[in-house]
């Protein structure tokens, strides 16, 4: 049995009590370390379940079905920042081991994907999620804002995910991310956000040093937001409930 | 203080660790159950807490203080099934304790909005949620399916909340939400969905219980889909890989 286990925004404490069953009774644990990272240290959980946990990197993810084969034999889960099946990776992963008759179950837990409505913002009113990779010299690919564009024009707000290499240890910051988005903007010679546009950043979302800031792109350049992970919120216009709750919660 | 606890998709083991915790430390439980239902009896849990838990319906989240006002003096869970503030009732209580000077804390969850990417679709593929409300003899609002058409057009699945009406124990079933899309189609003559349109139905969304099926509407018609909570996917034009996952999970 392969258990795809959530392991929600930050602590160990975020796992379901399903979760917890599940990887209490495997014989083995990994936590999926490619496409996120965990807050904490892991060494409460690991007392807290009596085991190990290992990571699993990129290669062991995509390259071998390591994890797919333990699971033919005894009860394994898989541990996903956030919650399973948001990327397909772990789509991927389900489908092999379905393939080889093994089993699956998924617990599902928050993800970034919950922070819609965190702001004031309707649920309903948002758009398709963009994801900003990081610029190179050569390569800046603007359809990410294209894809802002799009929503604004629909009305509908957008969540920015910003890019995130674990095997360099690099995650975007909110700076990095309006950096590219300005220069996105020049490129694409569509100036719907410039200096003056108002966005929320999105800081450490579910975990004790959570900050969600709304301002002007020209002030948040100004200052630092700290430690990752950082996600960014492109309002479209906002109705007059969703302007009232906007200004009770960022007085 | 006050925790918004997030109670997760059906089984009270769906709850996290440091949601039990809040849970724990509270004099009082509240369940909000005017927005949505929960999947199994309270006993168990109520067990496994040592008190009651106490039902808030509309009356209780909309037209008084009491909850907020007991949070002034003491620690108060209120429990949300799926995610808290994924609905505007949630934000609004929030927002009173805080301008009353209670602290509060929102523990997240999985909910409904999890479902994405889970029949082999890209999560960021997917545009605005809309919600299928009851039609009545006189009153039947059709800017959901406007919304479906223009999320098509953009090539964006979307995900379609159905009504829920707990006051009355009536929840919409992936069957009156179907025969409401025709109908909507048919008013709106715009024949974008009819009796050949592959949709999903997601019904019981994390239970032991869940069914996802993939089919024809019109083949869709003739089945029954048993308990609430039903959901539908309208999918747009298929990616090659979206193709291959979907053809993999629904042989």
């Amino acid at each position: 049995m392969l258990y795809l286990v959530g392991f929600g925004l930050h602590s160990y404490k975020d796992i379901t009590l399903r979760g917890l069953e599940a990887v209490k009774g495997s014989a083995t644990v990994y936590l999926e370390s490619y496409t996120s990272i965990h807050g904490e240290s892991l060494d409460a959980f690991e007392k807290l379940i009596g085991k190990k946990v290992h990571l699993a990197d990129r290669a062991m993810m995509e390259q071998t079905d390591k994890i797919v084969d333990e699971s033919c034999r005894e009860n394994v889960s898989l541990l996903v920042v956030g919650t399973p099946l948001f990327a397909t990776t772990h789509s991927d992963i389900m489908i092999r081991a379905k393939e080889k008759g093994v089993d699956v179950e998924v617990i599902h837990n928050a993800s970034i994907i919950n922070v819609l409505g965190c702001c004031g913002l309707y649920s309903y009113s948002f758009g398709r999620v963009v994801s900003i990779p990081y610029f190179t010299e050569r390569w800046k690919p603007t359809s990410f804002y294209d894809n802002i564009v799009r929503n604004h024009q629909s009305n509908l707000h957008t969540l920015c995910l910003l890019d995130i290499r674990t095997d360099e240890d690099r995650f975007m910051s909110v700076n990095e991310a309006v950096d590219q988005i300005l220069e996105a903007a020049a490129i694409t010679g569509s100036p719907l956000i410039n200096e003056d546009t108002r966005i929320f950043a999105v800081c450490r979302f579910g975990s004790p040093s959570e900050e969600i800031v709304y301002g002007k792109i020209g002030d948040l350049k100004l200052r630092s937001f700290g430690d990752p992970l950082h996600s960014l919120i492109v309002p479209a216009e906002l109705d007059r409930v969703e302007a009232e709750l906007v200004g009770s919660l960022f007085k």
